[in-house]
């Protein structure tokens, strides 16, 4: 195999193209060992300079999913998967999967974990005592049958060689990629049964895409695969200059998330829970219209079901329901630093990166993979872009553990908001949106 | 030290420049294994798309110096090395090292094996059967001491970086990049304690430069390295689109090179041998000018005394001297085709690459390394570009050994030739030059 797989650099090295069954060798290769890290390190820094083809993309993908096993949910109806490309103050799932289960769509989902200045869902969910990320196959199919809903950890036999090409990709600089991306990304989707699947790809400074055209090029990708798939894909194109909802940090936005489900939640947190509930629901065929699938998802909001959902969510997986019922039991830092304006001004900028960067350093985020976290400690916003706040009033709240990097932290926190004397608009959530056609 | 590699290979993949520490610390924690496999090789690549500046060259040639032992030779004089880029029927080493030994300037040569359509020194020396090539670093410096001339493999104490490199880059299609074939060749001259290089890079089909302004620029960034490490170096830019001799094969080249050391080589082998011996005398300190240098390497072929020295080199390592002496007990193929011209017409091109490929078809080379070799195989140009053959005449000689291959060389071999009816005139050996200034 080896002398093959140099041909294979090769040709991508020159710009040139492989056929589906050369990438299938190549992936299944090194799933199998035979074809060791340093080809395929080689190989995937070829693919940030040269790219791949919608062909090669989807043939990437295809063998992503052949390495292991695929989940046959087809038992279940049209099981929806969402998935957000990662940003800072991100708890869109916690608060739309329930709500989705509630209206009656079985919701299959395998998060990650957060890296750098993206938070992850998993470490989000492990803020609640007890809440286990790592069921087993069975025991995720069994959940999904008795309730209805499953947000865990992916688990190893799903898209091995996405697994262990992620490892690689993150300390060889060769995530940067959008066929690289995007094929991780519906390989777990696919391998995970799901039959639709709603995209969040986020844009902007404290997203891994940071302008409109390479957030839209990714979207229409993985759209792509999808089709290729046999999969219905709607991708939405969302703001992630300012951090979205108010929370960043693990506890505080499962409090958020919580609040959200029982309607108190932040203006855009809302909105992006709507649209992403109603695109599920329609995409999961519980619903025919966007109107009639707003109003189911309102409606789970207003009744508790999606709370409920939730609560049942916890249980199912070992949490501490209890920290549902009452938030203020969630793991909290000892103390809250609250920076209050130096003069009356409209908010015009809280750079997302910054901020995500700053919990990072109250030590709610990891620099690298492993490094273990606190749930207590983040940032809340009492203001976000387009507010104004009248001197010597609170506009963030910054929760810490007391560790050296606290002031550095707070800092931070301190740059990533700019200030207009003149009113600022507010940002727009939405800046876009790529799908596939209705499935039948 | 792992996070901080993963930040030089993501400045090197934008486009970025790293400083001479971070090159160094990279190189020796390559050396030591700290820095794994799937790391250099994504560096590599992306060095073969973004290139490095001189500066950086420089700064990696000396991190792999630095990363083993360095001779100092300086009590003999000002040690002259020659290096060739590979060809096809490139035996100039074995023919110009004697003759500048026998002129008194020391010749300490680490020469490399074949690979692909390139011969190698090596490969070639073990036509003589004895011939030791895997000196220890104190038997090169005492037969440096006794008789001026060591031609040998590279021991692995020397540049121990380059070796782990170049192995590497093999396997991962991160050969063709300059500053990485520039500082592999660089330092194992500076690590063997050369004071003065003669370089001699190959262009054309039969080279791994296919175009001049590519082989421009390998030639101008190795006399950089040297400049910045005060070895003077003279590159010589020659062509490599038809092979160089007549003699393609282990045995058959040994053969040719004895040829022409007893004044009986072939036209454009005796001008290379002039070009570079004299060279290497006026780099050596032993000759003012080019006229007088000519002069002496002149006297050297004609009086014998390099061919005497080739004896020296082959009894001081081990080779059988007898076969020096009776170039016709060198091993034999056991049958020799011959390709006879179907009509009268002038020689238009002879495909060093293909003509290298038949050798290899026929054992004479390898497809990978670690591929034995058969010595005795091989091609004979009975006719050059620019020479008329009559029909019926024969203008090449194919020895072969009698392997299921030998019918697929010998068409490669006849596809290799070009023919016209008009006059082609001959090629020109020497492109080009590029020189540091004179040394001190």
């Amino acid at each position: 195999m080896t002398p093959r797989v140099v041909e294979l650099i090769e040709r991508k090295r020159d710009g040139g193209r492989l056929t589906s069954d050369e990438i299938d060798a190549l992936v299944q290769g090194y799933t199998t060992g035979d074809v060791p890290d340093y080809q395929m390190s080689a190989f995937c820094m070829a693919v940030v300079w040269r790219g791949m083809d919608a062909k090669e993309t989807a043939a990437l993908t295809a063998a992503m999913v052949r390495s292991g096993e695929r989940l046959d949910l087809s038992r279940f109806g049209r099981v929806v998967d969402k998935h957000s490309t990662g940003g800072v103050g991100d708890k869109t799932t916690i608060v739309v999967a329930p709500l989705v289960a509630a209206c009656g769509v079985p919701v299959a989902k395998m998060s990650g974990r957060g890296l750098g200045f993206s938070g992850g869902t998993l470490d989000k969910l492990e803020s609640i005592k007890g809440y286990r990320v790592d069921l087993t196959t069975a025991e995720f199919v069994a959940q999904l049958e008795r309730i209805g809903i499953v947000v865990t950890g992916q688990t190893a036999d799903l898209a091995p060689a996405d697994g262990k090409i992620y490892a690689l990709r993150d300390t060889t600089g060769t995530v940067p990629a959008i066929p690289l991306i995007a094929s991780s990304v519906m390989s777990k989707k696919i391998a995970a049964g799901a039959r639709a699947v709603v995209l969040d790809v986020k844009v902007g400074r404290g997203a891994f895409m940071k302008d409109l055209t390479s957030a839209r090029a990714l979207a229409k990708t993985m759209v792509a695969i999808g089709v290729a798939h046999g999969l219905a894909v709607t991708c939405e194109l969302t703001d992630m200059e300012q951090p979205l909802g108010r929370a960043v940090g693990n506890s505080l936005e499962i409090a958020e998330a919580i609040a959200t489900l029982r309607g108190e939640g932040p203006a855009d947190l809302v909105e992006l829970t709507r649209l992403a509930g109603a695109e599920m629901l329609r995409r999961g065929g519980r619903a025919r219209d966007r109107k009639g699938a707003l109003a189911r998802i309102d409606r789970a909001l207003e009744d508790g079901s999606g709370l409920a959902k939730l609560r049942e969510l916890v249980a199912a997986q070992g949490g501490d329901v209890g920290m549902v019922d009452d938030p203020s039991r969630l793991p909290r830092a000892p103390r809250v630093e609250t920076l209050r304006a130096a003069r009356t001004a409209y908010v015009a900028r809280i750079a997302a990166d910054e901020i995500g960067i700053a919990s990072v350093r109250l030590g709610a985020g990891r620099e690298k993979k492993g490094d273990p976290i606190d749930h207590r400690t983040g940032i809340v916003l009492r203001a976000k872009v387009g507010d104004q706040v009248e001197r010597g009033e609170p506009y963030v709240d910054i929760h810490v553990a007391g560790r050296p990097e606290d002031a550095d932290a707070i800092a931070l926190v301190h740059r990533a908001f700019g200030w207009s004397p003149r009113r600022v608009p507010r940002r727009r959530l939405v800046l876009g949106r790529i799908a596939s056609r209705p499935a039948a």
